[in-house]
C-alpha cells in the first residue's frame, strides 16, 4: 500500500513533505522514488502524464489537486475508480475575494475613473448603489454559493444559474438551458464560476452578452470570468467591449495561458486582466484535507466530494 | 410658521418640490419666495451664507443636508438651536460600497495588475486572503459601523478607532490619542471616515503612515480617505506613495476640490482618485427623513441625530 504523488507544474516535493508529516504510518511516494504500480492505492494527481495510471491494478481512488477536474476528465486512460475533488475553504475564500472585489470595482465604475484620472478630468458621476445592481452567478457549487452569500451581505441583488435546480435562500435561481435567457435578462454583472464541460464550453459568447440587462450600470453589462478560459470566446469579448455590448470585463482565465502578447485584450482599458491568480489550491489546507480523506477511507468511511463522471464535474 | 430652504450648490428647487409634496399642510419656502425671518421655525441648510440666520428669532432647529457638519459649525452666526444631521440609509449604503470596493481593490493588488497589464506582463502573485488583512477604520459612527460589519462579513480582520470608547461585536476597538499608535500598528489598510474637527484635521500625515503595519499586504500599507480633504496632508501622501511608506491609496476627497490640475496625485499610478463621489445625500430619502423629523417634532416628539456642539459633530 502507498500513496503516489504525480503533480506537474507544482512543487511536488513540498506536498510530499507535508503529506509524509501528516501520514506518519502510511507510505507517501514521489515518482522519483521508484515504485511498484500495483502497490499504489491512492494517486494524488495534477496534470497527469498519459501513462500516469499504467499498471495500477489496486488503485482505490484518484485525489485531484484543484477544484476543477476538466483536464483530468480528458485523460485517455483515466481508471474507473472514485475521483475526489479538492474542496478547500481557503480557495473558496480567495475566490469570493476575487469575485466580490471585481464586482464592486465595476459597480463603482473604476475603469471610467481610471480613464478620467489619466486625463485629469474631475467629473462627478455617482455610481448606482449595490442594491440597484443584479449580479448573476453561473455555477452554484461551493464557490458560487459562497460568493452569492457575500454579495448578498453587501447588498447586491443576487441571481444564480446552474445545470440542475437549486434552492438558495435570498437568491433567485434558474436552471438549465430553458431558463438561461430569463436569468441573463435580469443580470447586470455576469460572474462565471461554472465547471468546464462540453455543455459549458464557449458559453461566454456574443449571443449570451446580448441577452444581458442594460440596466442601472453606466455603459451596460459587465462580464467576470474566474472559471476557465474554455468558457469564453475571446474574439466575442473583444468585439463586445469595443461595440458596447459589454461595458467592461474582468478576466482571470484565457483560452491560451499565459495570454499571448498579441491578444487585443491587453490593450482594452475596460478589460481588467489578472494572470490566473483568482484562487489557488492551498498546500497547508490541501495536506490536511487529503490526509484526512485517506485516513477516513482506510478506516472504512466513504470518500467525499466525488466527481460525477456523467456530469463531468 | 414655515420651513426655509437655504441650499447652496444643490438643486434647491427639486428639494422644495419634494418637501412641499411631503408636507402638504406646512409652508415650505425658498429664499426667492420672499419671507419674514420671524416666521421661520425650521431652516434646511447647506453652505449657508453669513447672513442666513439673521432675524430668525423663532427658529426651532437647523436641518443640515449632509452627514458632515464641519462647514456649518464654522458659520459665524450659527444660532443656538438644535442642529439635526442627515442620517441616510442610502448614503450609508453607498459609503460602505465605496469602502468595501476600495479595500478589496487594494487587497487584490489592482494597481500592480493594472501596471502589469499596461506592460503586457504575465506574472502570478497570489494576493493575500481577506482573512489575513487588517482593516483599521477611523470613525465609528453610522458610516464606520456599517462598513465594519460588511468588511467582517467578507472575512477581513476589522479594527476601529474613535474619539470615545465604543464596543462593537467582532471588532477590536481603540479610543483616543493614547491608543492611536496601538491601532495603527495593527492596521494594513487605513480607512478614514472621521468627522472633521480641530482634533482630526491633518491626522492623515507622514507620522501616522509610518506607524502602520508592514504586514501581509504586498508593498506595504494602504490609505483610503472618504471623509474630508481637511483630514489629509496631501504633500505627505505624495511623499509616502513615492518613498514606499504607503503602497497605495484611494482618495475621494482633497484639500482643494476639484483637485487642481497641477496636483502630483493625478499622475501617481498607485493612487486611485475619485471626484468626491463616494456617497451623496439622496434627495428622495432626504425628503422623507426631514419631513418626518418636522412632523414628529411638531407633534411633540424630540428631534433625533443632533449635533453635539462641544464635539463638533
Amino acid at each position: 500500500m502507498a500513496m503516489l504523488l504525480h503533480l506537474t507544474d507544482v512543487n511536488e516535493k513540498a506536498w510530499a513533505d507535508g503529506l509524509r508529516a501528516a501520514l506518519p504510518g502510511y507510505p507517501v511516494l514521489m515518482r522519483s522514488d521508484g515504485y511498484d504500480p500495483k502497490a499504489i492505492h491512492y494517486i494524488f494527481a495534477w496534470k497527469p502524464a498519459p501513462n500516469a495510471f499504467d499498471g495500477m491494478d489496486n488503485l482505490k481512488a484518484v485525489f485531484s489537486l484543484g477544484a476543477g477536474v476538466d483536464s483530468l476528465m480528458q485523460h485517455p486512460a483515466l481508471p474507473d475508480v472514485p475521483i475526489v475533488r479538492f474542496v478547500d475553504d481557503e480557495l473558496t475564500q480567495c475566490m469570493s475575494d476575487y469575485v466580490v472585489a471585481n464586482v464592486m470595482m465595476h459597480q463603482r465604475l473604476f475603469t471610467r475613473y481610471t480613464a478620467h484620472q489619466k486625463a485629469k478630468i474631475w467629473s462627478q458621476l455617482y455610481p448606482p448603489a449595490s442594491s440597484e445592481i443584479s449580479v448573476g452567478i453561473m455555477g452554484l457549487g461551493t464557490l458560487g454559493l459562497d460568493a452569492a452569500n457575500k454579495l448578498k451581505s453587501i447588498g447586491f441583488d443576487v441571481l444564480g444559474w446552474s445545470r440542475s435546480e437549486k434552492e438558495v435562500e435570498g437568491v433567485d435561481t434558474f436552471a438549465g438551458n430553458d431558463q438561461l435567457d430569463a436569468f441573463l435578462a435580469r443580470t447586470d454583472i455576469l460572474v462565471c464560476l461554472l465547471p468546464l464541460t462540453p455543455e459549458t464550453r464557449g458559453i461566454l459568447n456574443m449571443e449570451t452578452f446580448k441577452k444581458l440587462r442594460r440596466g442601472p450600470l453606466v455603459g451596460g453589462p459587465v462580464l467576470i470570468n474566474a472559471a476557465r478560459g474554455g468558457h469564453q470566446k475571446e474574439s466575442d469579448i473583444v468585439t463586445a467591449l469595443r461595440d458596447g455590448t459589454l461595458a467592461a470585463a474582468s478576466l482571470d482565465v484565457f483560452e491560451v495561458e499565459p495570454l499571448p502578447k498579441d491578444s487585443p485584450l491587453w490593450e482594452i482599458e475596460t478589460c481588467f486582466i489578472t494572470p490566473h491568480i483568482a484562487a489557488i489550491s492551498n498546500e497547508r489546507s490541501g495536506v490536511k484535507y487529503f490526509a484526512r480523506m485517506l485516513l477516513d477511507h482506510e478506516a472504512g468511511k466513504p470518500l467525499r466530494n466525488l466527481v460525477d463522471r456523467a456530469r463531468g464535474y
